[in-house]
């Protein structure tokens, strides 16, 4: 398979023969007898595993349609064009963090890229109930790197300004966060599902005016500023892990965007991780909903300390140079206090909206999702909705992680419907 | 001349033959003799007007290096590009706002436009005590309009997107407000310069870190936000009037930008004009400065008044959508305040700024270098200074343009140096 030949999805039984001559695949895996499974869980695209007589792979390729819906969703494939670059920057902005990219081809929409094992994805341990050293260190620092490192904080500006240009082109997927996750929760939109019994509680969120405005001047926020190149889709199924080791995969959702983003997503499928636990476990129930809040307040602080370690050592963009403050005798903490204030206004917004959206849009979390029983789902997902909604209020005036889990914690002994 | 061809600059002697061929040019001013004027006065450009028989135009062509310096500060000539672009997007947005443009040659930085007459750059007729009719009406819609119809608000995600992408290229350009406007103020930059006398003030104002965190923090929006595309320069030096009429012209620092920037620089140089008056009228000074006074609020109460229009007739974009509003039986209106707090506190962070930078940084205003005695040209700048200081620390609370007028009448009695 070379550049420039027409876009065709890979099957299992094809996949061999069309990327036999591409070395960079041939390398890892080894020449020969390859199989290859189909192991794509997600929405959006195929994911291969091609084991040789080497090793494995992963082979992921775009399809040009929504997988959850169907080809009546059609899906630009420059979405893989996206996730390379995206890839490509996160490696270089916090090594290690990402697979290792083998081979790209814009044609084909497809990245051959290293294969994790024994790492499985994240929200799969968090609903059997498995802990992972380090997952919150890692976490914290992937996203305090990435936001600082991909802003004019760090980043030359016309550097910036060419990469804002470049992901600007990725409009269909962003469009899809745009509108499922700021949006559709608070009306009853087409592709909308809840959990029977959810309904006084949704009625609250729908008819609290004050509420919905906060999650549209976050729409705002998210569709009108580029302060650092963001994930963009960062919950637990976008994370893979061991019992001691975690990567950060699929970031096709890439885009330009406020740097608490990343960071508010990924404590909210945290805490929705902690609120359906009460259906997931038995006798060790408490201990596990006690470490989940441990990796929130944990990626929290880890994301703090290292965000102030960088603006210390790596603040070389145009924002708040030290010709105003370090060279005229002033400290410059105060700025970055500011700087974090308003970060964190913006995560704890995104959090509760996208706990808002897992429940009441279209795509929904497993978490929830594999408790059978309605009567038993629907409780916990009304914990989990009315605890977003405090954060989209209160968003403002949350000063630790810490807040959010004592809140979380009340909410957790409540029955609210 | 046609496309392809390498660059040259035109002279008042060269340009008959060079453009000859321009029909677009030939058809306003007619083929024969043509007189040709050079009447740049700004700082980047090269401005011709060209008559012939059936009458005349401008021709505005892009110089490769920032005149007001010299050689020694390249300036890349696709800003005529963008100033092309932004100039018919003004245009849509506001029909009638800028002058009509009659040809574009990219390879030659060169637009071919209507030329304006008895219209004169308002500056002059500001420092002239003469007074414009409509002036504020024209100007509030025109940042209204300009404002929510080419942001999210209005525009189709896609178009907007493609335009922040195409105007992220625009990088030297916005790069030189990034500097003078935001930075340079506070701190001792190379090419800054101010009236002898300001010394205590400009001291206060660099010894103040809260004040310099909000600069910044108004820099961290101006660089990563792209709520719309705005002006990006809009000053008295960019409109021009007659006693009747007016356009904005000059777009060339177009990007796009927070909602509120073009109107906070503006009414910051209607407050420059307010207190260089004392040096430039005589027994008319109080009604004139009263007049300016009143044009601030009339911008701004048409502009409010616009953009509620605008709000309610066409919220079209994906923001704050009908749907959760409206169609649920709700008011938009404190979604609408919501928007327009946040737009008048960049706004208002803004206008302080740009009276900090006008009188300490490298551009300074006519308003208060045509004051020839520094002693009396140093109090008025003192008192402008320490308003900007004001508006800077009070953006977040000031609720409508009247108290910021006020508080310029009280310092234009007030001797602070």
């Amino acid at each position: 398979m070379t550049e420039g030949t027409v876009y065709e999805a890979l099957t299992v039984d094809t996949l061999p023969a069309r990327l036999e001559r591409v070395a960079a695949l041939v390398a890892q895996v080894g020449a020969g007898d390859w199989q290859v499974e189909e192991v794509g869980d997600g929405n959006l695209n195929l994911v291969f595993i091609v084991s040789g007589p080497r090793g494995k792979a992963i082979v992921k390729q775009a399809l040009p349609y929504v997988r959850l819906v169907g080809d009546s969703w059609p899906l630009p494939l420059y979405r893989a064009f996206y996730e390379y670059h995206a890839l490509t920057r996160q490696a270089a902005r916090d090594p290690g963090s990402v697979p290792v990219i083998h081979h790209f081809d814009k044609d084909q929409a497809l990245i051959v890229m290293e294969y994790l094992s024994p790492h499985v994805i994240l929200r799969r341990k968090l609903i059997a109930g498995e802990r992972v050293a380090g997952l919150a260190a890692f976490l914290g620092r992937f996203c305090a790197r990435t936001a600082f490192r991909g802003s004019e904080l760090s980043m030359a500006s016309p550097d910036k300004k060419a990469d804002v240009a470049l992901f600007a082109g990725n409009v269909e997927i962003p469009a899809i966060t745009e509108a499922l996750v700021f949006t559709d929760p608070y009306y009853a939109a087409e592709m909308n599902s809840h959990t029977p019994g959810l309904e006084p509680v949704i009625a609250r969120l729908r008819g609290d005016v004050a509420l919905k405005v906060k999650a549209q001047q976050a729409l705002q926020r998210f569709v009108s500023n580029t302060e650092t190149m963001v994930h963009g889709d960062l919950h637990s199924g976008s994370i893979m892990s061991t019992a001691v080791d975690s990567r950060v995969i699929d970031p096709e959702f890439v885009q330009y965007g406020p740097l608490g983003f990343d960071i508010g997503m990924l404590c909210a499928n945290f805490l929705m991780a902690y609120f359906s636990q009460p259906a997931h476990r038995g006798d060790d129930l408490s201990a596990y909903q006690d470490w989940i809040l441990g990796v929130i307040t944990e990626v929290c602080e880890t994301f703090e300390t290292e965000f102030r370690h960088l603006w210390s050592t790596e603040r070389t963009g145009i924002l708040y140079p030290a010709a105003l403050f370090e060279d005229q005798g002033h400290d410059s903490a105060p700025a970055c206090d500011a700087v974090l204030t308003g970060l964190w206004r913006d995560a704890w917004t995104v959090c509760g909206i996208e706990m808002h959206r897992r429940c009441l849009s279209l795509a929904h979390n497993a978490d929830f999702e594999d408790i059978p029983d309605p009567a038993i789902r629907a409780p916990l997902e009304a914990r989990n909705l009315l605890l977003g909604a405090d954060l989209i209020r209160l968003a403002d005036t949350i000063t630790a992680a810490e807040e959010v889990c004592e809140r979380a914690r009340r909410y957790n002994v409540t029955d609210v419907i």
